[in-house]
């Protein structure tokens, strides 16, 4: 089995996180038990992707009234409680998994009547640490899924990082990758870099390289030259939200690689845990999009790649329209067109 | 009319270059009179661009046989003319117009029988000053046929440059945005930025904002949104080489914006001077694809953007098939397909 690197863990007593803004250049582990060194690490994107989140964010949460002295009566721990929940969900308001993971905390506690504050704090850290255990089987499940999608592939292409790192388990579009290296058959990764931010060549290649899976690196625009040349037999990319009617909003550039991918005959697979299928979004033209700061685009590391004053266009993602997505693989199913209705039947099992 | 920077001159007995490595930080030009210094700019791209290589090229043996005593003798003087072609020849091996260029002005030598040293030398700076008036009578003519496509075209997309950076004159895929500026007509430019080399980034913006032209700079992830939200109505690039059959090379990642324009609906043009137009090459499958060194793909600016020791795929360019292409625009008219025919008739005019 692959020696996969763990984005977020908890060991004697202490979160434990890759320090994700240091790669690829340092392979840094933060130990923490300071819920602040935790807003701080969500913050600055020290943990990033929606799983490994919530699980740090549950994982704080337990850390910030672990000190709650035991005999300090419940409506005292039940106020720290909704303290530290509404202080780390400042941390990044726009994670929506960052909410799901610490109501589900609080849930747990407004729920347990009967408990002593103790056992209530026993109660918190199992529930972290059963939300990471759904985590990693809500992986391997979509690793599962995916592998039926590929016979006769030996590679695939991927874009962003929606990998080990972003998760608490084996990733989403990359746990198919690492299932198979558990059976002793290789799938070769090609990752785009992901412009602007990079998270491909950053993150997705280095991840891979720790594990010892063979990945090869290309610019964003090679991804066409990459399928053209039979290099690559299946595209598969994580999402951020899934809308009713299959459309897949995903990092920026994920939209060009499936209509290559359609182009090309080759077919695009969307990694989604059933969490990001939002019914309440009838489709893509109701997902915003997010422009993020100009000079993403104009700097990298620090060094001035264009004119300091040029305009810009940064959308932080992209939406493919359903009819480019070949099938959705949730922890529930392989879901196929037509989307609007097999989305429900495999993810709400009506 | 626009400012334009002028890429390579000859002025007050020197040649002229803008040091294009310095872009965009710097504007730098380089004063030159000796033709170590000219070999040198050409090596290290301080001057890069076909036509532009060409010129300089040009003007640099000029420079490397001015010294010779005009009572030198004829023998003498050709002797030492083919000693600084051949050195200049060597500044950059696979630059096919510096070989065109520097062997028309050896040709005009060996015609010129009947001159003396003064005579010749006289005469070979005409030359050069001839190439570089051809060059933008070539870039005004591919604009002034390029506007003929451009009804209704307020924005368009192009990837990498071919700009006035990359030529003499008013370049080729930027030549029409030039000409109706000047006639007092604003066409919006979308640039890739056009990794690994970022030539889109730092050239492309750099040379149209120094020109007052309006420029908005994406990654190249973001064309396909670009597209998709109606914000170009066409897409013009370049060519390194266009085979007979109408396939296109050109900088990597054309090949994938030529599939998306398709998919939009989007007219897809080449600008390419007649000289690139290889007859002699009958369709892209004929066309070697370098590849280049990966750490082009690994690092960015000195700062490395990925594991040091990751496997890279970086071609140099890649092939968009003529059935991509809406229309190749060249000094000569515009040629639509079928081109196995057109290309002949409008370039060859047979």
């Amino acid at each position: 089995m692959p020696d996969r690197v763990q984005a977020v863990d908890f060991q004697a007593g202490k979160l434990v996180l890759l320090d994700q803004t240091l790669l690829p250049s340092e392979k840094t582990f933060l130990h923490l038990d300071d819920v602040a060194d935790v807003w701080e690490a969500i913050k600055l994107l020290r943990v990033r992707g929606a799983p490994a989140i919530g699980g740090a964010a549950a994982y704080g949460l337990y850390l910030g009234v672990r000190g709650v002295p035991d005999d300090a009566g419940m409506p005292a721990f039940m106020a720290k409680l909704r303290e530290v929940r509404d202080y780390l969900a400042s941390s990044r308001p726009t994670a929506v998994n960052l909410f799901w993971a610490l109501d589900r905390l609080v849930g747990v506690a407004e729920a347990a009547t009967g408990d002593d504050v103790a056992a209530l704090k026993a109660r918190l850290l199992d529930e972290a640490h059963a939300i990471k255990a759904e985590d990693e089987a809500m992986c391997r499940a979509i690793g599962e899924h995916a592998l039926t999608l590929f016979d006769g592939v030996d590679a695939v292409l991927t874009h962003c990082n929606a990998g080990s790192l972003a998760t608490m388990g084996i990733g989403t579009a990359l746990a198919p990758v690492y299932l198979a290296a558990e059976q002793g058959r290789t799938i070769h990764v090609f990752s785009d870099e992901t412009r602007p931010l990079l998270q491909g060549a950053r993150i997705t290649t280095w991840e891979l390289d720790q594990a010892g899976l063979p990945v090869t690196l290309i610019t964003d625009g090679m991804a066409a030259t990459v399928m053209r040349r039979g290099k690559v037999q299946a595209v598969i990319v994580g999402t951020d939200r899934v809308a009713a009617n299959g459309d897949v909003a995903n990092k920026i550039g994920t939209y060009g690689v499936a209509i290559l991918a359609h182009e090309h005959g080759i077919p695009f697979y969307v990694a989604a845990p059933s969490s990001t299928i939002d019914f309440a979004t009838p489709d893509g033209d109701a997902i915003e999009i997010e422009e993020r700061d100009p000079d993403e685009v104009r700097r990298l590391g620090g060094r001035q790649t264009a004119p300091a004053d040029i305009g810009v266009f940064n959308p932080a993602f992209d939406v493919t329209p359903a009819r480019y997505v070949t099938a959705i693989v949730t922890e529930k199913g392989v879901v196929t067109a037509p989307y609007p209705e097999n989305l429900r039947k495999v993810v709400l099992g009506g």
